[in-house]
């Protein structure tokens, strides 16, 4: 593309960088940011810089947080014995909207990759067995995508949280709710077939 | 959503302000940068406020420059008599792309479009007319888009400039290059037999 200015032309670069935007869409972003007022772009800016700046990690869990420990990790309510073990941010919201898990979480900050350059020293594995010794922990769930990054994490993972006295689950796979089963993919399908469940534990929810 | 913190719930909303964005991809592009280095994001932030602060218009078309006048305004080599009139920088942009414009242009900055509140006097047309009337301009292009705001504010253009002996064109209308005929709707198929153009016209390109 060739743009007319510099200043845009740097702007739309820095926009396509972003994951999934393309120069036409980052070209729009940017064309839609200059109709706004100064004070709406400098909003739109700081937000990012001030986040980047002064975001701060839970000390326990690793969630992003406001305080030194984040709401979860230091409630009453919460049950303290139960850690879930999620990749990032968007996994504890998601199972926190399903209002169904009342225990704490652990955040590895990523999955292991060996494609992406991502080993377990890039995760917060360490803590999570700092965790597990010094805490009265009953139960790790594994809550992890379900794809070779993810069962690479939990098979490592696994390995070394063995020699804990502790009950180490994965949430279960499966064809989803609501979903028809001419348009479920075969792995799904054959596997459900595979590990499938006495009828009155599927109701046992 | 519940977010954990409040820097990160305030920079997915400024994200989800842009057109096309919903909350969850606001909140992974929030996170990819939270990923990125503190340089990178600052990068990011500066290029856009510096954008929206140091923008300039070039003073003859009205496209964004960083100059007072703009290149193609300023160009020895381009076609002074023949005015190409387009909504916004993109126009100019891809007409540029297809290498077969040889005149300068005019960005109204919108199209005439009373739904959202847009009049005649928040575009770009006293200075167009003030153009018409020092310059020696031969023809003026209407290169706006096929909506009815583009068929709108072309309406009121050409009230306004039947007071110069000028030609006055639209950039042609009908199926496009490479097109199927069974995938052309049904009005822009009925309008091109309408304004059906002599064969040998059609090969003069």
């Amino acid at each position: 593309m060739n743009f007319s200015s510099k200043l845009l032309e740097n702007a739309v670069a820095e926009f396509a960088k972003l994951p999934g935007v393309g120069q036409k869409t980052a070209l729009r972003l940017v064309l839609h940011l200059l109709n706004q007022d100064k004070e709406e772009v400098q909003k739109f800016s700081s937000a990012i810089t001030k986040l980047r700046e002064e975001i701060r990690f839970c000390e326990v869990c690793h969630n992003i947080s406001d305080q030194r420990v984040c709401e979860i990790c230091s409630s009453h309510k919460r049950d303290h014995s139960l850690i879930c073990v999620v990749e990032d941010t968007r996994d504890v919201m998601a199972i926190e909207n399903t209002s169904q898990y009342n225990g704490v979480y652990h955040v590895l900050g990523g999955l292991i990759s060996p494609m992406d350059g991502v080993g377990p020293s890039d995760l917060q594995v360490d803590s999570l067995i700092e965790r597990l010794k010094n805490d009265e922990i009953k139960e790790v769930i594994f809550a992890l995508s379900a794809t070779m990054e993810g069962d690479t994490t939990i098979f490592y993972l696994h390995k070394k949280l063995k020699q804990f006295n502790i009950s180490i689950s994965t949430i279960a796979r499966g064809i989803a709710f609501g979903g028809e089963l001419e348009y479920v993919d075969e792995i799904t399908l054959g596997r459900s077939i595979a590990t499938r469940v006495p009828y009155e534990n599927s109701l046992s929810r």
